[in-house]
């Protein structure tokens, strides 16, 4: 048995291992992944997603659109202005688009969303018996202490007290799993980026909070009541404590990818300061333009491994 | 000054009572609604919005669609078939649609996603000097020991140890906060569904959990790690502590109702009975029909309210 596969679910045919830790799961007879709107039953799942190696995951349904789009250009599969089917088309809770053997979804915004998405996700790929997949989140968030447009591959994802840990709450008891990513996977990414040679790139610790105004100490939520004094406090000991940018979805991505056995990484970028404000004041091309970093950083390294493989 | 009002930002006009409570607010220039795309300098907000006496919120961005077409219809105000532009059509993170007083806008799945739009509403109703504003959310929910089909009415917004609260954390530090519910609201909403005589609605506890699967006792996730004897203990608990359904997001909805100052409800159907299931097996057409009803109470309410004070 593989290092790390103890304990998931035995049906596996070897060679796939399974990314399911769910011994209920294969006493169902069919599994409708209801928020993809998609079944074990309605569809054949390994006819259609067997082949997948790299799953990007992003909260904007128009971003993901855009990077199934713009891989398919890069890899030569398709032509990047044509119009990829949505796979989950029956239901507005998520998109999903696939080119080759490179599947793109959206996660909506903040940690339930991002883990429903990834509960199913991890489901399909188990029904669908794909084996070394690499899973990466392409993100925006805000930065600390970096010039805007930086990108950041997390190292740990800490949590607003900056521990690297995520706490999941199962049957009302909290239980506490670590957010450690890939650390390889992160130094293939910074060799990407040197590589591509266009913006920064950093390894650094991501905050993930639950909040985006009071969570994240802005001043300019409905409700604050702390001083600019108390903020600056915070996001500086943010910044001893490692962390370079603040997002709200890595840390049940990072413990998900680590308790699966699936390869993470969190790639994002930083779209201001947060010690210089609070607000997105840039003009909306350059918000554009640094957008387009972490997904133009992904395909690098999607193409440089495929390259590797042939 | 009226009770609850204390500390809210001075800059109201009497009669006017303001939903936020920062003081920093009133010290920036402009205020960009970085997620609905709006803003104060780009956008006459009292004149888009400053009519608005109902805000009707929901996860699902085609159901908000929907409701307002429905209510335009209801109300004698539009044709239920037109299309009514979206506000928010800049940005995929939520949408909002408007037929006279009522406002409908959709908040993603989970407490961070509801958390976001909710700062952005309040501050948008602030902005466009709105007052005596109702809010109700109107959702999806697993229902404990109820018919699929009933409509909750939620009384206290619970956490996975049925405690009537919801924890904030701000600069790294946990601040606990009431979830209780306007009552005279819910017993009006209560006396609606007497009237439409349709479908049952019952007033009881919603619990309100960070995900779906593992959060929800669920035996059907990517992970699971107890029995099916585990999952309906803690389910049979959670209805001794009157816990009637579960969601994502009344939580966070009815701690910020409580701490702007809004009449808040919290109105979800039950799409199945968890003491008998995890996934939703029943037909399409009838989880559609399912999930009328909410709007359907929420409309009439509107409605009366508005002949009321006419």
């Amino acid at each position: 048995m593989a290092p790390g596969t103890e304990g998931r679910d035995e049906e596996s045919p070897a060679g796939h291992p399974s990314y399911v830790l769910n011994p209920h799961l294969s006493t169902i007879k069919e599994d409708i992944l209801y928020h993809f709107n998609l079944g074990t039953a309605s569809h054949d799942l390994p006819a259609m997603f067997g082949d997948v190696k790299f799953v990007c995951v992003g909260g904007s349904p128009w971003r993901m659109k855009s990077f199934i789009q713009y891989i398919a250009g890069e890899l030569g599969l398709g032509d990047p202005k044509a119009e990829y089917p949505n796979f989950c088309e029956g239901t507005d809770r998520y998109c999903m688009y696939k080119v080759g053997p490179v599947l793109s979804v959206s996660h909506g915004m903040g940690i339930p969303s991002i883990a429903i998405m990834l509960h199913e996700l991890i489901k399909l790929l188990h029904h669908a018996k794909c084996s070394n997949v690499t899973v990466v989140r392409i993100g925006t968030s805000g930065g600390i202490g970096l010039e805007p447009g930086t990108v950041v591959v997390t190292k740990q994802s800490v949590d607003a007290k900056f521990q690297p840990q995520f706490e999941q709450v199962i049957l009302g008891k909290t239980v506490i799993r670590p957010t450690d990513l890939d650390e390889e996977l992160a130094q293939e990414l910074l060799q990407c980026s040197k590589e591509i040679d266009e913006f920064n790139t950093v390894i650094g610790n991501t905050m993930c909070t639950l909040d985006f105004y009071e969570g994240q100490a802005r001043l300019d939520g409905a409700f604050c009541s702390y001083s600019e004094k108390d903020k600056l406090n915070y996001l500086n000991e943010a910044y001893s404590a490692g962390v370079r940018n603040i997002e709200m979805e890595s840390s049940v991505f990072a413990s998900m990818c680590k308790l699966s056995g699936l390869r993470g990484a969190v790639v994002c970028v930083t779209l201001l300061n947060r010690l210089e404000g609070d607000q997105l004041t840039s003009p909306h091309e350059v918000l554009v333009n640094y957008q387009l970093r972490p997904q133009k950083l992904v395909g690098y390294f999607i193409k440089k491994q495929l390259q590797k493989s042939n």
